[in-house]
Order: C-alpha cells, then sequence, then structure tokens
C-alpha cells in the first residue's frame, strides 16, 4: 500500500464507523498504574539535602512516646532510647532500614483485577480521609454523614474507571460506638466495592475482631493471608516527631495479621510541622523514616507504604487548606523523596477548600492530582470528592472526579515520541500527494480511542449545541448518575450466605 | 537571643498583627516572570527526536504559499523554491537562523513596571484568542461580543495581579467594517490596560493606520520604536505547511514598523496537524522555524516570540477540545522546544471547553495552566476567561482566574530549599525546648505572606462559617467585583487631550 492510499476522503463517517468498535482492554488510552515522574519539583542536589537534614533529624531530635513494645522492638534493631523518653535513630540504622526494604509491594483488591502494583513511579488514584460532613451538592447543604453514606461511597468508586482504590473517606457519625464503627467501615467499603480498601481503627483491641470479619469475607485466614485486600491507614507519628502511641500499638496487631501499613505523618505545615514546604517535607521524611524502621524491627519486609503527608495551613487563620499551590508542591515534593528512595509511596492531593463542586474546586482538584501524578506518587489519597478541606465528602464531586482524574492520568502518561508519532511520513503524504488534512488518515482514525481520553460528563458541546441540549448542568447529571449507579444491583456485594454469617456474628448497621 | 526565646506563646494575635504590616513589593510570594521548567514532558532524546523531524520537514517537504516578497525574502537567505512552488529549507540555514536569533527580548507595556521579560523559562499568563461571544455567567447565557466588552476587558485585566498581559481575546463583533475593527481593537485594549497588548490585523493595509494611532499614544514614533507596547499575533501559517500569505505580508509591515510579533501556528491535531502529540509538536515546531527564517530575513534580531501553539480536537466530532489533558501535553511540549531553542516561546492554555465557569472548567483550565507554568512557558496565552473551546469570553471567569494562576505561579515558584527552609534548628527548638508546635515561631510569622499566595475569592472558610456568610456563591463573587472594578475610574485611560486627537483623526466607537 502506498503512502497515498493511505489517505481517506471522508472524515466523519470513517470516524463514526471506528467507533463503534470496541477497544481492546490493553490498548485504552489510560490505565491504573501509568508511570509519572516526568515532574521532578526538587533537583537532585535538594533532595540529597532534605535526606541528609531527615537523617539528622532522626539522629539528633529522634521521635518521643513510642510504646513500650516499640521501645523494646527499636532499641533491639540499634536506635537508642535517651534519658529524655526520645528514640533516635543512628544514620546507618535508618540506612540499612532503606537499603532492605520491600520495594516490590502490591496492595490487594478483593477482584484481583484491581491489584495495585506500587513498583517504580506507577500512580493510582483513590479516596481517603475522615470527613464528618455529607455535602449535597444540588441543594448546597452539609450534614453528618454516616455508614449508608460510606457504602455509597464505595458503591460509586467500584464503577468509576478513574478511581483506582477506596480508602475509607467519611466516618460512620451515625455508629456511636467506636468498635461497631470500625467494624461496620469495613462491612460498608467491602460490600460496596471490589477494589483496594484501607481503614483506620480507633484502638488496638478492635484489630482482632476485624480481622475475624476479614477472614470471612477472604474465605479464611489463609486466602486473607495470601491476598489482603485492606490496608490499615496509620497515624503512627503526632507531628512534630511523636509516635501516638495507641496508633503504633494498632500497627503492631495489622502487621501481625498480615495486614498492609500506610505509615502516615500528617503534619500542619505552620503549626505541626515548620511552615516551609521543604520544611514540612524534612520532617514528613524523618517521621516515615522512623515508622519504616518501626515495621522492619517488627517483620522484615513487611508490605509498608511511606506516608509524608503533609497538609497546608492558611496562616492567616491558622485553619487547615488542602487547595493551595502550596499544598499541591508540598506532595509533588514528597513523591519525589519517594522516588529517590525507590518506596512505594503515598501522599494526599485534590482536596477542594471549596465547600461545593464548583470552578474553585475544579481548579484546586487538578492543581494538586496533576502534580502529584506527574510527579510519580504511587498512591494519590483524597483524590476525589473531598471539599471543605477535608471536612465534607460530595458523590457528586467523586463522580465529576473521575472526569478530572481520567485527564489528569492522560497527562501522566505523556508523550510518545517515536517514528510513528513523529509522523512524518503522514506530513509528507498530506502535504504533497494528499487532501492537506489529516482527518480521514488511518493514523488518525487507529488513534482516536488509543491516545484520546473522552470526558464522561464533562461537555464539549458548541455554545449552539449547548443551548439545544437545554444548557446541562454539571451537578444535575453528576446527580443522576449517582442515582442510576445506586440504582443498580452492585456486583461487589457478598453472596447472602456468607452475608448471614457476617450477620449473625456482628452488629451490622447497614439493611441487609 | 537562644533558639528558646524565639518561640512566641501566642499563635494568633502574633500573626494577625504581623499580617497588617504591609509586604514590599519584591517579597510578594509570586511575581510575574518567575522561572519555571521543573517539568520535562520530553526526555533530551525525545527533544533531539523532534527538532531533527522538524528539520527534516522543512528541508524535505517545506512550505507552500509564500507571498512574492516572502519567497525573495527566504530564498535571498537561502531557502529553495521548488518546482512545485514550495520553499524548502536547508538544515544548515535553519541552525544559523536558531543561533542567530534574538533571546532577549522583553514585550514592553505602556507602564515598564509591567513590562515582560522573555528570557529563559519566565512564567508569564495572560489572555488570547478571538472569542464571538460574551458569555454571561449568572444568567447561562451566550450573546454576540462587542467593543465595550473588549474594552471591560482590559479593564479588568490591568488590575488583576496574575493576569500579566492582555492579548485581545474577543472579536468586536458590533464593528462591521474591518479596518475600523482593528483600529478599535487596539483603542479599546490600550485605553483599558497599561500592560502588554497583543492583536491582529485583518489585512496588510490597516497597519499603517494602526501605527499612526499606536505613535500618537506613544507620543510619537520615537517613543514607539524605543518601547512598541503593542505586538501583533501573526497567524502566518494555515497548517500543514503553508504560509497564510496575506498574514504574511501583515508580518513584513509590523516589522517594519518595529512591532513585535508573535509566529503563531495554530494545527488542529487529527485535522491540519497529525493527531499525535508529538506529531503535532514537530509540525508546528517546523513551521515557526520557517516563520524565524523570514522574520530574520527581514530584519535579523527583530524581537519575535516563538508560537509554537497546536489546538486538540475532539475526534470523534471533529470539533475543537482545548480542555483535555492531550491539549495540556500539547503545550508543555511545545514550551519544552522553547527551553530546547532558548528562544522566546508562548503557546496556548487555560481552554476551557465548558460552557459555564463551573467545577468542568476550573480542571481544565488549571490542568493546562499549571503545566505551562511547570514546564517553563514563556507566554502562557489563553489562560484565563475562554470558554467553550474559544468561542466565549468571560468576565467573571477572568476575574477568578486570576486566583487560578496565582494558584499556579505558586506552583511555578517551586520549593526552595535552604538551611533556613529545611528548618532543622526550628524543628529541634520546637521538639526538644519548646511548645510542640511551630504556630508562634518567627520563621512561621516571617513567612506568612511572602510564601503563600491566597486566593481572593477562592473560599478557605469552615462549613459553620460558610453558613454564617450565607454561603457565598463564587459566580456572584465574580461579578460583584467586576462591578466593583468597572465603577471605578481606570488608571489606564487617555489624558483628555490625547484622547480627543485620537478620536478626531479615527472613528471610535466607544463612547468617549
Amino acid at each position: 500500500m502506498t503512502q497515498k492510499t493511505q489517505i481517506r476522503a471522508g472524515g466523519r463517517s470513517a470516524r463514526r464507523a471506528a467507533r463503534a468498535a470496541p477497544l481492546a482492554d490493553h490498548l485504552r488510552p489510560i490505565r491504573p498504574g501509568m508511570e509519572g515522574g516526568r515532574y521532578e519539583p526538587l533537583s537532585p542536589t535538594d533532595v540529597d539535602r532534605i535526606h541528609n537534614a531527615a537523617l539528622e533529624a532522626l539522629e539528633t531530635i529522634g521521635l518521643a512516646d513510642a510504646p513500650d513494645s516499640g521501645v523494646a522492638y527499636l532499641t533491639k534493631a540499634g536506635a537508642v532510647l535517651g534519658a529524655d523518653g526520645r528514640i533516635r535513630f543512628p544514620r546507618a540504622l535508618v540506612e540499612d532500614v532503606i537499603a532492605s526494604a520491600n520495594r516490590t509491594v502490591t496492595l490487594c483488591a478483593r477482584d484481583p483485577a484491581h491489584d495495585l502494583d506500587l513498583t517504580g513511579t506507577r500512580v493510582h488514584y483513590g479516596t481517603a480521609g475522615a470527613a464528618v460532613h455529607l455535602v449535597d451538592a444540588e441543594g448546597c447543604n452539609y450534614r453528618e454523614c454516616g455508614v449508608q453514606d460510606l457504602h455509597d461511597a464505595a458503591r460509586i468508586t467500584d464503577v468509576l474507571q478513574n478511581i483506582h482504590f477506596l480508602q475509607r473517606p467519611m466516618v460512620c457519625r451515625d455508629i456511636a460506638d467506636n468498635l461497631e464503627m470500625d467494624l461496620n467501615t469495613i462491612y460498608a467499603t467491602c460490600s460496596g466495592t471490589t477494589k483496594h480498601i484501607g481503614t483506620s481503627f480507633t484502638d488496638p483491641a478492635h484489630v482482632a475482631p476485624a480481622i475475624e470479619m476479614l477472614h470471612m469475607i477472604a474465605g479464611g485466614e489463609a486466602a486473607w493471608r495470601a491476598r489482603p485486600f485492606v490496608l490499615n491507614s496509620n497515624c503512627f507519628v503526632v507531628p512534630p516527631m511523636k509516635f501516638a502511641t495507641e496508633s503504633c500499638q494498632v500497627m503492631e496487631e495489622c502487621i501481625k495479621h498480615g495486614m498492609p501499613v500506610l505509615l502516615l505523618s500528617a503534619g500542619m505545615a505552620g503549626a505541626t510541622a515548620p511552615s516551609t514546604v521543604a520544611g514540612a517535607i524534612v520532617q514528613a521524611t524523618a517521621e516515615c523514616l522512623a515508622g519504616l524502621v518501626y515495621v522492619q524491627a517488627i517483620k522484615p519486609g513487611h508490605p509498608v507504604v511511606f506516608g509524608t503527608w503533609p497538609f497546608g495551613l492558611d496562616l492567616r487563620s491558622g485553619a487547615m487548606t488542602g487547595g493551595s499551590g502550596e499544598q499541591a508542591l508540598l506532595t509533588a515534593g514528597c513523591a519525589q523523596m519517594h522516588k529517590f528512595y525507590d518506596l512505594p509511596g503515598g501522599a494526599a492531593a485534590g482536596i477542594a477548600d471549596s465547600k461545593l463542586p464548583d470552578m474553585q474546586a475544579g481548579w484546586e482538584q487538578m492543581c494538586s492530582n496533576v502534580m502529584a501524578g506527574l510527579a510519580g506518587l504511587n498512591m494519590v489519597y483524597e483524590a476525589a470528592g473531598m471539599h471543605a478541606s477535608l471536612l465534607g465528602f460530595c458523590h457528586e464531586s467523586l463522580i465529576l472526579g473521575d472526569d478530572l482524574l481520567g485527564q489528569a492520568m492522560r497527562c501522566v502518561r505523556g508523550i510518545e515520541v517515536t517514528d510513528e508519532t513523529m509522523a512524518l511520513d503522514q506530513m509528507r503524504a498530506v502535504c504533497m500527494d494528499g487532501p492537506g488534512h489529516y482527518l480521514g488518515t488511518q493514523q488518525t482514525l487507529g488513534r482516536m480511542e488509543a491516545d484520546h481520553v473522552y470526558p464522561t460528563l464533562g461537555d464539549r458541546s458548541s455554545p449552539k449545541e449547548w443551548e439545544e441540549k437545554g444548557k446541562p448542568n454539571l451537578i444535575a447529571k453528576a446527580k443522576a448518575r449517582k442515582e442510576e449507579i445506586l440504582s443498580q444491583r452492585s456486583a461487589a456485594r457478598f453472596d447472602p450466605e456468607l452475608d448471614a454469617r457476617i450477620r449473625a456474628r456482628f452488629t451490622i448497621h447497614l439493611p441487609a
């Protein structure tokens, strides 16, 4: 076939025909775990200085308030308990731990198709947080959130292609008993999605019964241990540089039961961490390295996510802010430290300070999300649905976030430069022999679906078409999509026999 | 003073007191022209391949349709006119032109405080485009736009800190005569802002009268030539690889009169440029290099902005789309080619496909804007106010864009890593001797204004405060701000004597 015959006359009808054919999965333009890393907010010298400052902080300042068990693990590993009660970490100990840590972590999902490979700079977006409000986007109202809202968030996440995992985004405010809350959080999330799940425990004693439920869901302890599909999001430090005694005990329990751990250091830059971006990164890095030593001392190779998770602060009011440029830099800088250590890492992005899914929310969520992805962050937590600086979660915003994150992931995929994509042959054919445009070329048709991400709810119509459609409202479209999703039978729900057994053993608040 | 005494007890009152002091200009957290470049969408090998493909396209395909004058200039410089009417560019010619081009371009503004230094990777955000509609954000309506709308856009731009220049974003649809339209575009923009201005001409014959008006505004030809504050945005090519004959003649006229030129190649990827991101960048690069040869052949060292400006296409419909991830990559990739050539460059970002300033518009505008800035694009055109894939311009969105771009510029500024910002001393003092938090440290107070960008209209209040304020609506706030700006006397307006002279000489459509 000559170049000339590759040019077709009719553009639009040919494009329509090509589009009717379904796309093979490996040809989808974006997939979970595409590799980022082309954005490096820190120079190599900067990275080295931050690393060394973190080591110096660990060696000279250390961390206070380790539980007795932690003191035992850490001193046995080579850390030093000072007369001031602080545990200090010799540089060589930390370097050895970094060198020997688990670099090939896969976070499992109940459906293996949703497993997350955290090697290299593979990027995954998902939810997280502890919002106390559900946001009614259409009615512009905030109300306390409950277990049904959490379950609905799980069900919505289950069907959205660009939300790759579900860490609990909301607290079940309608369950007063903490043990019941922790157990129902697991029930509500696991029965709503077969994607990877993250959760927290309010008490070390809650881990064992939770594990009992997870064994039931997995089909026994061996199955659970082979593929643990729930991670413990663990705030093991109270910044600055203090262990959170009880959370450390939770962590020890989780490790015993084979549950992966997100070592989460959530300092507030300007309050519990230095106000500078670099300083907050240094401290978070030091704290997570301490956590890594701790985990490695308990069980070498245990799967850990390095959760340097500093938050921004509005220094005028002292209130948290997550939608700022400073937040985007905090998170991207942390991602680069993960890359430097070649450790699986997670941090927070996508937080809106705006109370509603409006233009402000759109720019706030995109800024930190796309920068986190371009920086190659493995686990981008709080990436969708989060409003009011983490106080509110919004189902409609979660759905719109799927479009937003699809676009961010397209940017993460980046620019492929090959002879084929540089298209000199096409250019020659089109300009010198052809029709003077590329609309109908085979290459254009072939890449229409493989290269381009199309929004689901985002509107690209012309003003004329938009008026003819009655000027569709974005929030109303998201609400309709939510109702459509929730009206369908969920593929993630437990089979009736398992469900009955769980309900016989535990107090489940969701209706059967 | 010991470290210990640096810690103050009262955080909030001290922060309030510090905030009352005005910030010196050089201490502002963000300024026009901060340096980007930490995001490199292309590897060094990719850049080299694209450069070589562009040279090969110029050498073997060349460009058609140069005007006779252009043929003369170009062949005299060493380009070759083929029997097929295409002008081809030997590799050595292009390399010499790149080497000898003007790298130290400053685009002047009527007020020198707004001059734009385009060296290195300094980033500036501004408007551009040829929208035919004005968007009424509150009423959700599109209507034809006119000269008053353009003047209002200029006046709004004049007071917004993060909109660094005004290229004409809208066409005066209420002026039927093309000469009057071109002249009134200059009048409406120059009388509305003292920032740098960009505009187009529909006919080469319109340049001379426009220059006459500009001489009047500048205070004579010498003053104009010393500091030309208006640039010609020139679509000198009709992609793929054809000169736009008449625009080239406009360009020749502008160069004669000392007006800087934006060499604008606006291919549509999938229609008038290859559908691949890499292919569209190759073609745009080739076309702008041809333009550069042309300008250098006329007047060596003439100030030029390298305007590789490819647009995305929704291949399903064949309609333009500017809010996609593909668009963000197109622009960021072009920025890296400018950096490679070390030439002043411009491209399009910030375009929303959304018809209104809603959440979709927010994520679309931020995505390409922040990536363009991080990639170090000198001139980010169409960065604010643009909707419906460039068909609509919105004053309220322009105002909200000021917040959005402030945040993007904070990201461009990046992370400073120094002993001071890494804050080990502070960490030591706070953890070991101090109050256990950083709220009242001198360092936190000192950096409250110098490091942090606060939104003007973006809302960071808690749900409770937000409810108490009556749930302020973002669009309503932007509209109120617009009315406030337009109700004030503009600092940019011409003095009455000059205005009378211009009105005596030209037909001015704006009321006096």
